[in-house]
């Protein structure tokens, strides 16, 4: 019946005293004043080869949460940095079975989802860059290091985490994080002739900048191997690289040598704070910096411009040039903890980070990038004021209006929000973007960075 | 922390009996198997004008929407018709405040959502075509009959249903159906002065091909004019329609008079029919055909064809081609009620209009086919046999996995679930199709329209 949902509607919109008006929606848009983009689009097709990949993966960025962060940050009718790739589509995402891969998971995790894009192979939820009956598969990332090019992976969660694991690291479980966190993956272990934990093979992968959190991992002891009995940030320090552990040494770091960041013990800090959604909605309330963010930690953005800077620096009159992962974790995370302003600030500084890749674009348009996310997740704009049967807060955005965020795939308050199974967008310019057009699978993504960078 | 949810699983995956396998998505993805796309996508922009444009409206398809449509029909690896068009993105739908159009209101309806494509104007919820101001602005329909094109307006709603409204009607409250329904537009109803209601106005801007439901206003008597006292229907005979109300005279139905099909007194009745949504989720189960639906009437797909047949043959020779609108109605009136079968069986049958509209398009290439939703809806896919704070069905879809569907926007089983604020995807073949990529503005489908048709 196309009713919009009647129902509690609270505080009648009256304006925030600081309004920043990013438009005026109501602006009749005649034709003269939308030109036709058609050429524009023909120029932004480019095939061949790609020197340089910089892919950006917003996790559990669905085109709702990336909606969410519009409204908040520019306004409706306002633009992000994302929303300027020239060539857009959508991917599907789900999942297999392991017990029997020919049956599909509707509903992936991050680390089937960061399989399928790193290896080009659909696997089970938990698994590690390897497929169903846990064979290691190669990645993009190893391909490019293999072949020459300079690689980098960088994230605001832990560099164990799904996604940057699955750049550079092949385990059957994703919690097999350290040598001394071996418990489901015991055949993975050193000990067993394995090829250890995800921290021990992203330092034996040695991409040339690895930066994120994660260090209580790296403080475990190697459990066999010729680093047994050492710590294995003391095998990454054996390997050749060199670490650093806040945004000042980071800003200092220069590229003669490999770089691990290690920014804090678990994950990085979420950037914003703001009001906690309740059963009966809140009030309307602006989104606030997070002043607990621990000092002198990194932004997204800032380990962004860094690993570029390195990268390029690193492949200035070199034959090949690099491949970057950056992902924004905290998305996800806070999407999970039904926590908006949380979702909402990872957005905002993941789109930071797409910024500065556009940035280096601009000057190097050999340079593909792309921005996608690994799964949609659960938090959904509904009627301002309104109340839902899940969890609701109200944020008053930007541009002074009301947007209620509605989480409600917990079965209770206090339980995780779920990952939901909707196709999501990917965009990208640059060689090879026309991929991503149309209706693809996130399994696409592996073939079409291979053949952007010829490996 | 990118957990799933570890929730309630009720039965582990046995096959159904019959199982359509359309695809084995763990199948590894060998670089060689899958084709640069670029050349494609260079020859698929095309500029210039469009003879011919088929709009094509799923109302409340959502990405998230179509993928479950997608994982139900032809499997998460599979393809439906609406996934092949060549060039995609998406766009932004909300609406603004009738108070004060400054501002933004980040949920639309359908008749906000339905004046923005088809004028060109931001409004407010409820309004048919007129500015937040209620001035009627001309609608792409108009303007294209008004230069000389024949046209076509039709859904599986009522006619007089914001979407089929706004395409060729005006009135500041999309319930002012019919000239004795007028009480929320007196200013606009015969006896004061003004244009009518919507039946009467629909009539009067005589699209050639007018399809759908609604009977039920049709049969009202006008208030005042020249039609005092006759029902619209009768006003609608005297005016030249030849009236059909089923699906064997729809068939029979010849180019030589303009066509008023009204096969429902109020809108066409749901495909299908399936598990309903409770809070403890159901047993898996698939949909079926909805068995009360009424003899002779015709599907979406019947309407979408003879509109084309009856279009193509008016404009046959001719100088000028045609606009044609059609909209899958009830797949946000099955999301409201929290119907995933419903939904899923809308979602279906609006698929095989579009494939009617490309059909026709491959004979036509001169023919620009926009396929897109006015606004995104409530379901979510969330994990198979998994409890939410809303309302869950399981359904086992035609590759024999469970699918789990959350509907949790209303406040309480019972009330209506909502619509979402999310961007939606939209996506064209033809010229001028290269206007869709990126975000866009809803709004901007006017734009891109009219440039189209050089109007």
């Amino acid at each position: 019946m196309n009713f919009k949902w009647m129902g509690v509607r609270r505080n009648p919109v009256p304006l925030a005293a600081l309004v920043v008006i990013v438009g005026i929606p109501s602006m009749a848009m005649a034709s003269s004043e939308r030109v036709d983009r058609t050429d524009a689009a023909r120029k932004a097709i480019v095939g061949g080869h790609a020197r340089n990949v910089i892919l950006l993966i917003g996790d559990g960025m669905g085109d709702s949460e990336i909606t969410i962060a519009r409204n908040y940050e520019v306004g409706a009718a306002g633009r992000l940095a994302m929303d300027k790739l020239p060539l857009t589509g959508a991917y599907t995402t789900y999942a297999v079975e392991k017990s029997d891969p020919t049956k599909p998971d509707y509903t992936p995790d991050s680390a089937s989802s960061a399989t399928a894009f790193s290896t080009g192979h659909k696997s089970y939820d938990g698994a590690i860059s390897v497929t169903p009956d846990e064979r290691p598969q190669p990645t993009v990332l190893e391909l490019a290091k293999r072949a020459g090019l300079r690689t980098g992976d960088v994230s605001t969660a832990e560099l164990q985490d799904a996604t940057p694991a699955a750049a550079a690291s092949h385990v059957p479980n994703r919690y097999c994080r350290g040598p001394q966190s071996m418990t489901l993956c015991p055949a993975s272990s050193k000990e067993n002739g394995g090829p250890g934990s995800i921290s021990e093979q992203l330092i034996e992968t040695k991409p040339d900048v690895l930066l994120g959190g994660g260090m209580r991992y790296f403080n475990q002891t190697v459990q066999a191997g010729p680093y047994q009995g050492k710590t294995v940030l003391e095998q990454a320090r054996a390997s050749g690289y060199r670490i650093v552990t806040d945004g000042q040494a980071l800003a200092a770091a220069t590229p003669d040598a490999p770089l691990l960041g290690l920014f804090a013990d678990s994950d990085l800090d979420r950037e914003w704070t703001g009001p906690v959604p309740v059963r009966e909605n809140t009030p309307p309330a602006a989104c606030a910096p997070n002043a607990d963010r621990a000092a002198g930690q990194p932004h997204l953005v800032d380990m962004t411009r860094k690993a570029i800077e390195l990268l390029s620096r690193q492949t200035e009159g070199k034959k090949r040039g690099f491949f970057l992962q950056i992902e924004g974790a905290a998305i996800d995370k806070a999407a999970h903890t039904a926590d908006p302003c949380g979702q909402i600030g990872e957005t905002v500084g993941f789109d930071a980070a797409v910024a500065e890749a556009l940035r280096y674009q601009r000057r190097h348009p050999d340079t593909l990038v792309v921005v996608t996310a690994d799964h949609g997740h659960s938090s959904q704009i509904v009627e301002a004021g309104s109340v839902t049967s899940g969890l609701t807060a109200t944020v008053r955005t930007r541009e002074g209006a009301d947007m209620t965020v509605n989480y409600s795939t917990a079965p209770a308050p206090g339980w995780e929000q779920q990952h939901t199974g909707t196709q999501v967008r990917i965009a990208a310019g640059g060689p090879q973007a026309a991929n991503v057009l149309g209706i693809t699978d996130q399994t696409e993504v592996f073939v079409n960075l291979r053949r952007a960078l010829g490996i």
